[in-house]
């Protein structure tokens, strides 16, 4: 009688759906979608549907809440809420503590309960914030995704995690919580400016490098297409670097308990990256830096050749990511030390960062030589000096 | 092309050892369990351990911060950070934001990563705020929970959920994180004012009646003892409560997905009484109020007999507990009827209550009977005035 053992597993399941003007009204998706959840749970009570909309989303679709409204009119069973709430788009929605508190209040004024659903439609951040709200709020509300980004659509909406800034840290508070459905709407992906398209690129770079080198050619054969804003192209970039992120969550440690987070491969020095600039560089152009940074590494460190590490960074170029910044080198190489250091005290535990033993196949390490980092950092600076020629 | 379905469960396991004078030095079990934790996750890190005291603990056991310091002077690979942070006992941790805000600002400070740890020691109150802000904090760092009242031990602190009070709405944010270690010290429950020391006792009573009649039995048996406080007979209500608990959230819906909550049985007409006291009446003794209530209305409504409903009326009064509380019957039997709704609206989905079939079994009912709940509560009221003479 000194010791009781719990143990338990807590399924967690959810669609990510791939469709192009969700809100047509000819576009049954999302309404069958609605149904069939009510009927799993087999109630007849009316659902309610809270939308949060991202301000740059609803500056480039000004008719979005309207077409919501008409494509909802006469679901039986369910009742959108009000107006939908629009929140800033970008970092601000996550720099923004007094936006946690107003989807809270939302819930509460509006009577969402545990089956009503908050629909967040918009970029990482919004997302970021919407779910956050969501996971907390009477211990989660039932959270659905519309990503509205390359990044979101292929990478952080599919997933598992979500947060807000606090006090100046990134992401320094947030939830594991899965959402309850994901509709990746492709048009919506037409209205983003040059920077924002091509940066979530980097993630279908980072996820083929480490684990799917077919991928990696296809992105090579395609990098000037999606250069070039082909929309089919970036559809099955999405489709796929989306399913890599969904099978790696689910084959291996969903909530992050273990130290090893092989999917940040690139991510070490490009969270300082950020930091340095003061997000002035976008999340996905600081993660090609590091996706190039590490790549080299990895060629130095005698884990590539020289010819596989050059392909990664030409078709890097070609998409037209940088493959420099200038903060790196700065401080004598201290910046990516503290980097290091960071990203090791972020996840807690050993060091453990991901370099390449080939194309398509990553591999953790616990150790990084700072000689090595160095070198990389003088061949990536070289290229920056190439191109200004 | 059109859709990935998503599907992965997430393992929890934590350990619930009892024990009594957990700090002394010959007591090795925490420094014990450390030591294994450490060696499981495979690492030679120093990890960091921070506690947090409940105000109402740290005076009845002044000693207590000096007792740790000393418990963990030289336990290798460990770092137990600072002094102790003290947050004020009862309610008031959880309707003060800005307590939150000091934990979180806590972990930054202090450095606790996602592999450090975060022990509270407290009534259920602190539990539910020092659980929430580690479960958000770096999106979960470590919870080891040290229960100090009746409650916390065989209820909440061995249970998944946290959560603080928001804009006066109980429990309004939180979320479902489970501990990584509860240590129950017997010792603790000593200091207890009676009111508290009693209180815990009708959880059990609660689950008793729904699940187990042996246990039942036992209480019965055990009334005049543990209102007596008798510690011998307390050990053992807390371990088998806690027990129950733990085989409810393991065999069933540990994240309360679902509309159904069977351990809630007599807690709609408490949690009503709770607001309409504003939080004088304590949880637990709103609990035994409505559990009289459940239980006379099971009776009313031929679910089961006199005699077995006069018995748990019986236990619940030699444990010293009242069986109605006057605001119960204000209204006009309003506050009742809205008390059935926000229950539902709390759960969300259909309305479902637990009623008594057979002492030791609970049955869900989705509908109340207003003239039935009225007759309950004008026999419980009879009670009261038969005590009054
Ligand atoms: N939760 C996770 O697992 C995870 C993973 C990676 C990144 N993130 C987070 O994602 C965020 C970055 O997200 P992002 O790259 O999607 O950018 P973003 O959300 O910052 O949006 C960038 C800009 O694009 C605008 N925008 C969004 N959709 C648009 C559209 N269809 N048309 C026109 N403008 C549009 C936004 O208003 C914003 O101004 C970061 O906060 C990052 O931390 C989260
Ligand atoms: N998370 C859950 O699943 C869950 C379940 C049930 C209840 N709760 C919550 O638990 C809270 C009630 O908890 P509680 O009944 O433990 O009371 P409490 O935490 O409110 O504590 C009551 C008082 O006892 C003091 N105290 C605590 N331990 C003491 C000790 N050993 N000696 C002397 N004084 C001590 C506290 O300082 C406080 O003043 C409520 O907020 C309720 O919502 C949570
Ligand atoms: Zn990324
Ligand atoms: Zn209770």
């Amino acid at each position: 009688m000194n010791q009781l053992e719990q143990s338990f597993s807590v399924p967690f399941t959810y669609t990510v759906s791939f469709t192009e003007h969700l809100f047509a009204s000819d576009n049954t998706l999302f309404r069958d979608w609605l149904t069939q959840s009510a009927r799993r749970s087999g109630t007849q009570l009316t659902r309610k549907l809270l939308f949060v909309i991202d301000s740059g989303v609803l500056a480039a679709h000004p008719t979005l809440p309207a077409n919501i409204q008409t494509y909802f009119a006469d679901v039986p069973g369910l009742r959108v809420v009000d107006e939908p709430m629009v929140v800033p788009g970008g970092e601000l929605a996550k720099n923004s503590p007094e936006l946690v508190d107003q989807l809270i209040d939302a819930v509460d004024r509006y009577g969402i309960d545990r089956h009503s659903y908050i629909a967040a439609i918009g970029g990482g951040a919004v997302l970021d914030l919407v779910g956050y709200a969501a996971a907390i709020a009477h211990r989660g509300v039932r959270h659905i995704r519309i990503p509205t980004t390359v990044l979101s659509q292929n990478d952080s909406g599919v997933g598992v995690k979500n947060g807000v800034n606090w006090g100046g840290k990134k992401n320094f508070v947030g939830t594991f919580a899965p959402p309850v459905a994901v509709f990746n709407d492709a048009a919506f992906l037409g209205t983003l400016d040059d920077r924002d398209w091509r940066s979530g690129i980097s993630e279908a770079i980072k996820v083929a490098l480490i684990k799917d080198r077919p991928f990696f050619e296809w992105l090579d054969t395609n990098a000037d297409a999606l250069a070039n804003r082909d929309a089919e192209a970036m559809s099955y970039l999405v489709y796929r670097c989306a399913q890599l992120h969904m099978q790696h969550i689910a084959g291996g440690d969903p909530f992050e308990m273990g130290s090893a987070r092989p999917l940040d491969f690139g991510h070490w020095a490009a969270h300082k990256l950020e930091y340095l600039t003061d997000f002035s560089v976008r999340h996905g152009e600081a993660v090609a830096i590091g996706i190039a940074l590490d790549t080299v590494y990895s060629q130095l460190a005698g884990r590539i050749t020289a010819t596989d590490a050059d392909r990664v960074l030409s078709v890097l170029q070609r998409l037209g990511f940088d493959l420099f910044h200038p903060a790196l080198a700065e401080n004598g190489g201290e910046n990516l030390r503290r980097g290091l250091t960071e990203f090791q005290e972020h996840l807690g535990g050993e060091l453990t960062i991901t370099l390449l033993d080939a194309l398509g196949q990553g591999v953790e390490v616990h150790e990084m030589d700072t000689a090595l980092i160095q070198q990389a950092i003088e061949k990536l600076e070289n290229t920056l000096m190439h191109n200004a020629h």
